[in-house]
This record gives C-alpha cells, sequence and structure tokens, in this order.
C-alpha cells in the first residue's frame, strides 16, 4: 500500500496542507462542510497519520509505558492485567519493557522517557535499583510516574503498594502456630523497599513471639536461580530451619526443588511459606501456602491514577498513595490451620 | 530538567542548527573539532535527542514490537526472553504488545504499526485470527514481520515453529503405551494452525495405533476459564475419556482443577499431558508430563531473523522458515515409561 499524505489529500481535493491538516484535528478555523470532504476522502484511502509527526504536533502518544523486571513470575503477569484493564478504556497503548533486574538497561529505558515517546509510566524497579536512583527522581518531575509494588521510598511519586510488612507478619506467626521455632526469610535483595518492609515485618513477629532474632535470620538471594539454590543448599545445611518464608514466586520453586535435592520434607521437616500468586500454587506436592498479593488490583489502581494525571493537569499525582492488602492462603506446606 | 534543543546547542556555540544536527549525526560535511565541540557541549548538558523528530528523518526508531497473546504462561515469558537476548545486543529496544485473545484488539495494534512506530514486528497470533486475517497479509509487505509459534499459515511470512504435528504424535502414542484407549485432545482454537497442526499429529497416531478417530476426540475450548472448566466436566462425564492431552498450559491447569472437583485420580482414572514450560510442572500432585516447547530458542531465531532483515534490505525474509523440536518429558501424570 502506498502511504497515503496529507499532500496527496491536499491535491486530490484542491486544498493546502494546512487546511488538510487543520481539518483532520477538527479546528474550529475550517468549515464543516470542508472538514466533512477531507474526512470522506481520508478514509476512502485509508490515510493513516504518522505517530510521530502528529505527535510532535500534540506533544501526545496515546502510549503509556510500564517497566517491569521480568513478566515470568505471575504477580507482574496479573498486574498488566489489571493495567490493561484500564488502558484498553482509555484508548491507550501499553508498552511492556522488561528491565530483566538489570539497572543499567532501566536507566537507558528511563533516559528514553525524557524525549517523550510515553505520556506517562507505571513502574516497579529492579533488585539493583538503589533508593534513591539514576535520575528517577528526575524524572518524576518530568512526566507523570506512578510506582507499583517495587517502589523507591526516597523518591517523592505516586506508590501503590501492598501492605509487606503486615503480610511478612502474618506469614511469620501462621509459621510460630505450626510449632516452628528457628524461621528464616529469603529476600530478593537488601536495596528493595518491599524486601525491607517484609524484613520488618518478619522481624517484629519474631520478637512478638519472643523468638530471637538472630543475623541468619534474613537471607538475600541472587537472581541467578543456579547461584540461589546453592545458597539455600549452604543456608539449610548451616541453619536447622523448621520454617522458611520465600518472599518471591522464583524464591518459593528454588526451595522447593532445594527440598528434593536435600531429601528434607515439607512440612515435616520445613514448613514453607511462598509470596506467589502462581494458578498452580494448589496443585503443587504438598500445596504451597501463600501470601496472595492483590495484583490485579494494584495494576488497576496505578494506571488508574496515572490517567488521572493524564486528564488533569493539576492532579497532585506525587501525593498519591495506595497500600492494598495481601491475603494468607493456608495449604499443606504449613501446619497450622 | 529544561528540555535541552538544538537550538540551544547551536546559540551557546555561535553555529547554526543545521551544523549542530549534522555534528551529531556525525556528518562528514562537519569538522572533526567541531563535532568534538558539539558532543561536549551535548554531554555536558544532558542533550537527549526527540525520537520522534530523529525517527521523521532517519525513519529508524530502533524499537521492534513483540505482539503476543498473554504473558501469563511459560512459554511467552520464555520466548520474551529469547528475543530480548537478542535485541539487547543489537541495542534496540523491545516494546511487548498484549492482545489478550481479542483480534480486534491485534487489528489496532497493527493499524499502528503501518504508520512507522516500530522498525519491526514479531507476532504470535490470537485464538481469534483468522488464517489470512485484517491486514496481515498487507502489512507483512510493508514492515519487517517474523510470526512466531502461533502463525497464519495462509499468510507469505517468515515463520519459526515447533514440530507441533510430530509432538502430538508423540504425546498420544506415550499414552497408547501407557494403556490409553480412550484418548481427548483439548486445543486452544480451531483458528489456530499450531491447535490444527497438533490434533493432525493426535489423530494419525490414533490411526495408527489403530484407535478409533471418533469426533468426540478434539475438543476447542474457551479462553474463558470458567467457561472451559464447566465444558471440560460435561465432556469428562460424557466420554470415559483414560487419557488427556492439553495443548497449552491454561488447559493442564483446569484438567487438575476438574479432576480434583470430581475426584478423578490422575494418573489411575486419567492420565495426563500438558503442552507447557511451567518451572513448577515437575512439583505439581502428581508431577505432569510435558510437550516441552523450545520458547527461549524459538524467541531467539525469530528476533534474529528479523534483525537480519532490518540490517540487509535485500534479505528475503519472508521465505525464511524454521521448525525447532519440542520434547516430551516424561513425570507421574502419565502411566508408561
Amino acid at each position: 500500500m502506498e502511504n497515503v499524505t496529507i499532500r496527496m489529500l491536499a491535491e486530490r481535493l484542491q486544498l493546502s496542507t494546512a487546511t488538510i491538516s487543520k481539518a483532520l484535528s477538527n479546528s474550529h478555523e475550517i468549515s464543516e462542510e470542508t472538514k466533512q470532504r477531507v474526512l470522506a476522502l481520508a478514509r476512502e484511502l485509508n490515510y493513516v497519520p504518522n505517530p510521530y509527526a502528529s505527535s510532535l504536533r500534540k506533544k501526545a502518544s496515546h502510549t503509556i509505558a510500564v517497566v517491569i523486571p521480568e513478566v515470568a513470575d505471575s504477580f507482574f503477569a496479573e498486574a498488566i492485567n489489571g493495567i490493561e484493564s484500564v488502558a484498553q478504556e482509555k484508548g491507550y497503548h501499553v508498552l511492556i519493557y522488561l528491565t530483566h533486574e538489570n539497572s543499567g538497561k532501566e536507566r537507558g529505558i528511563l533516559k528514553d522517557f525524557q524525549s517523550g515517546r510515553v505520556d506517562g509510566v507505571l513502574i516497579s524497579v529492579t533488585t539493583e535499583t538503589a533508593s534513591a536512583p539514576h535520575g528517577l527522581d528526575q524524572l518524576v518531575k518530568e512526566i507523570p510516574i506512578v510506582f507499583f509494588d517495587r517502589v523507591c521510598e526516597d523518591v517523592i511519586a505516586a506508590k501503590i503498594t501492598t501492605d509487606d510488612a503486615a503480610a511478612a507478619y502474618k506469614a511469620t506467626s501462621h509459621l510460630v502456630a505450626g510449632g516452628c521455632r528457628q524461621i528464616g526469610l529469603l529476600a530478593a535483595s537488601p536495596h528493595l523497599s518491599i524486601s525491607n518492609r517484609r524484613a520488618e515485618g518478619f522481624l517484629q513477629a519474631l520478637a512478638a513471639h519472643g523468638l530471637p532474632q538472630n543475623k541468619a535470620a534474613v537471607t538475600y538471594c541472587s537472581n541467578d536461580h543456579a547461584t540461589t539454590k546453592q545458597l539455600l543448599k549452604k543456608i539449610f545445611r548451616e541453619q536447622q530451619y523448621d520454617g522458611i518464608i520465600a518472599t518471591t514466586e522464583k524464591l518459593a520453586t528454588a526451595v522447593y526443588e532445594v527440598c528434593e535435592e536435600m531429601n528434607l520434607r515439607i512440612p515435616q521437616d520445613l514448613q514453607v511459606i511462598g509470596f506467589s500468586n502462581l494458578s498452580t500454587a494448589r496443585f503443587l506436592n504438598p500445596s504451597l501456602t501463600t501470601i496472595s498479593q492483590p495484583a490485579f488490583d494494584m495494576g488497576k489502581a496505578a494506571a488508574t491514577l496515572l490517567f488521572k494525571a493524564l486528564k488533569n493537569n493539576s492532579f497532585a499525582l506525587s501525593e498519591q498513595q495506595q497500600v492494598i492488602p495481601s491475603a494468607l492462603i493456608v495449604r499443606k506446606s504449613t501446619i497450622a490451620t
């Protein structure tokens, strides 16, 4: 198909390109009759506006970006569905960018946004992203941004989170109720506020139940699966854990793998709780007790805030904070009911 | 941060905007000394080129699009990782668009590409997309496109697939070897060539093993989970299946759920094979025998073809076809070893 341009429309209708352009953007300067003639021909020839040219003029790409570490985690898959449920209604494209937990890659993506490629950004940062990172504090002043789940606490911006500390507290208390006395928490990264909030709730629960808070209680794992498994084998040999809280889905899977390889029985030798929205959690052997995060609702809430800001320039986006609670779903990998 | 423009650089250096622009694009018309002065100031002021303006000039967005039905399936999650492994090396952005199995949404996304928003497209079509669909046959002439996994057989274009018929044949033979005589195949859509290839291999295997190919053998399921579960309950009551091949990950999960609700034991009452790359397949109760697709390699191969076409205009992209074999991984949801 030959590209139909404004110039071609202008020649066919014996009008100036400026008139065509104004007619297509529904300018009040152009008569209704002329607009109808232009639109009819544009439809007939299947005219598609060039988004780069039209973005330059209108400064609106009708596109939002979702920047996340990965998609191979049911939390992000569900959060995306929540985001798209809102964007679809607003007629916006959603572009998904993956950082693969690499803060350098994240920096490159964010730099790209400075130049107006998208109208707004929803972001969940990498495990490497520091609390006051590379230009994110600057970018929030230039473009509407909402953080969800993995937020930067030191950046003043809109944030949608779940009750990470309370959820970890609940998980810990559940293990204690099932007889655990030596509990370990596995976390993704000491840089992530959600890891730290979960560790906080965990340590508070240990204290509340009169259990010692030794240094071995919290272990930060690698993004690399094989490295994580090596580390788990090491700590499972050294510590006599009877309960484990895996604060990501991948860590829960790694615990199941290591238990199988070390002949540790779940829950008899080790009780396990995973932060996970995995649809197969109930079919695992044994079925996995989970902290189930409101992923869809968090995505939806984040997108809703973003569109409010896109619609209304005076909306105080950076002051918006929402905490949506997680739920403990008890299954067979733990003993208490 | 105030936006730094070419005009600002020009004023500061007392040069014309044309000179600045040429220096930034490393034109041979500009002296090395001037280029160095321009680049030094651009770096100092953190100048970011406007991608829309620069795309208009260069007609290159340095961006590729991946259009897929969903991310909540480990096949697509792994395929994306394969695609990104290539794109990262080439310095390209990857934009992921989700169609949510909606061909109308797919059409909208594809229309957007006509206008040059991306340099190339990798696509796995929806369950609703017909074999010769809405403009895809036209779009392949306008922009480099590679289909992967879910291809349109009637469109002449580059395609990366797995050996769907052979994999289904292998799965069927495995069930027969385990004593199954009444086998059903669950497929996503009669519009999808991969569903049809799998059904073909399945029916061929039934014939080769002397089993009847009755009409009830192949069931096309809904994209809606609840509807699919209702349908499964109905056919499990009506047919005395002793073996089931679920050709998508979601269908395998639905079979486990329905078996639990109907008190059917896997594998004693019903043997199950799933097409799935789920990392938790081996921890399911019982562990799931799978056809494991080379998702990462398929994504990598598709992206590699696309970048060949982007680099070399005369590369005969639409003639490229690659078939990468899947593997049968035997676990406890089936009886034969």
